[in-house]
């Protein structure tokens, strides 16, 4: 996750929502997917995740022209058990396949108490920290792991190839009255997204986060973006051995319950998602299980803090806070994404968005 | 994890399951209950955790003798929806409830697809791995996470007071015809256990995995054992968010969900455990499930080694080896643990088990 460049303009809400919701119709989507598209990608540049927010779009549209996003159709069920539903994603758009599935699990949460959904081979979902309040907000736990299968940038934990994506694992964790706890946790320190960033600035990482391609831990992000290097996992040179568990562990949710993934060698861009809601509801209870998670917001923050940090700071607690602040004072989008932007609205006959005066 | 100590005996299996179920049994356990206790302890002797295994058992007959253990009894059933179960473990011993459990979930996960049980209050469960196997061999994944509610030992990202155990999640990965995946990571770099091993023999850790009281990263294992540090999340202090995130769904999984945990200021020894059963049928099936957990792991072992490293292995590859080789040539006790159990024999009227010649 990257900071908000220096140089924005912010937007207000609606009229940003409006343009990018337009610019999908007018790609093929149907209104509720380029709706789901959209939300996705504000939603990151709301919570300050720049890197997974409009920027995107250029990407995104260089994937429809190539027909790499399909357009139309449902994803195709492979299992539904109630609780346990499976489905092949036919790389429909990632965001909404996700916001949908999110809302299945939560509609059939409190008759199943859990409910799983794996969608095997769908687009790009974007950054998985800004589902989570879909759950969260009634109540619900939610668990939320993607790997993508076509793609590598991590190495098993003594190995020296690129073998895993930064496969993370988020979670949305109620608290009651509060803001919730939103965990996005990857299985690799860092993530080719920001090597690239740093790189494209001649900056490197500020600590051993990499492997050059010999296998030694390196600062460099040159190293990962063209020497065929790659990220360490979570615990680097001297712990890694975690973050490659991590892995294991996502790669398996993901692409082994979903009976796709690296066995089937796809191209292209592609993703594989697990969604876990859990309603509190259907064990101790909600108040009780909110008691605990409560208790241990306040805790955190009461914690006397180490040298050199003002305080201790939840999960999330940030990104929440930007996310108020943008809310407010509108949506910030740095020149770099406005420029992006530009050249596809002039394409598509839409008219940029105006920025607060 | 610690190695298995130098100066080792042998022994068979049989012979020294026999002397832990007789021992158990002659502090008053039921035999079902003697024999989960006196198998998971002997399971971490045979898989190489020795910290985690009959080493435990003077510990053990000291929560006894303070009547810390339940000896009898039921769990409390708090919520049952056939899915997703809740007990208040009432201190019983906690590898009879967790065996327990697993297969209640096991029986139920074909029904269900997943079945989840979060036990409360329940008392020391010892290894999460030693569990993990109880599910794969019947072609099931397995979710494990464990905290303990009345213990500390990790501070938040930031902050610098215990306020977290390293609040492991563990995970069995069926590969199919191979052995299974068997991860345990926990939510710090290091363990309690580990420091006072290593503080012991007056070493230090090898890297900075500790915090001192000041909020400091240190190697120094007296800081943590009796200088009022702390273990340093996974991730230390450059990405220890990562740990923290780990140990915020950890505690959340186990005791938010069983309500009850740090916000009931419990004393004594107790554990909040999370057990979730995965049954690949129930998604697109085992055999697909199985084609990529196995694609995952031929391909870590044909991953190329990084310097100083002979090869790629997967997490719980060591611990069956060094199992395989316990069955054969004898579990492994080192003097320590045998001194440790002499005296309980004698108490107990007990003749010791004798080392294979």
């Amino acid at each position: 996750m990257s900071d908000t460049p220096l140089q924005v303009s912010r937007f207000a809400l609606n009229e940003l929502t409006t343009f990018t919701n337009t610019l999908f119709e007018r790609c093929g989507f149907a209104p509720e997917r380029a709706a789901a598209m959209a939300r996705v990608l504000i939603e990151a540049d709301l919570m300050g995740h720049a890197t997974h927010g409009l920027a995107l779009l250029p990407w995104y549209m260089t994937m429809i022209d190539k027909q790499q996003i399909t357009l139309q159709g449902e994803p195709e069920v492979i299992a539904d058990r109630g609780a346990c539903v499976t489905w092949n994603g036919r790389r429909l758009p990632g965001a909404w396949l996700v916001c949908k599935a999110i809302d299945m699990a939560l509609e059939r949460a409190p008759t199943y108490g859990t409910v799983t959904v794996v969608i095997a081979d769908g687009q790009h979902i974007g950054a998985l920290a800004v589902y989570l309040m879909r759950a969260t907000d009634k109540g619900m736990m939610i668990l939320l792991a993607s790997s993508s299968p076509s793609a590598v940038g991590v190495a098993p934990f003594g190995g020296r190839k690129a073998l895993f994506t930064p496969d993370p694992l988020a979670a949305g964790i109620p608290t009651g009255e509060g803001d919730p706890i939103l965990l996005d946790i990857s299985a690799s320190i860092s993530t080719l997204n920001l090597a690239r960033q740093l790189h494209d600035k001649g900056q490197d990482f500020p600590y051993a986060w990499a492997m050059d391609a010999d296998g030694n831990p390196t600062h460099s992000t040159a190293a990962v973006v063209s020497g065929g290097g790659t990220l360490l996992p979570v615990g680097g040179i001297d712990h890694g051995h975690k973050g490659f568990g991590l892995a294991l562990l996502v790669e398996s949710l993901t692409q082994g319950l979903g009976g796709f993934g690296r066995a089937d060698s796809p191209t292209g861009s592609c993703s594989s998602v697990m969604i876990q809601v859990i309603d509190p509801t259907a064990f101790a209870g909600r108040d009780a299980f909110t008691r605990q998670t409560r208790w241990m917001v306040d805790a955190c923050h009461d914690n006397p803090p180490r040298p050199g940090i003002d305080r201790v700071r939840l999960p999330g607690e940030r990104a929440l806070a930007t996310r108020r602040e943008a809310l407010q004072r509108g949506v910030p989008l740095g020149e770099a994404i406005l420029a992006g932007l530009a050249p596809i609205a002039a394409r598509l006959d839409l008219a940029m968005p105006v920025p607060r005066g």
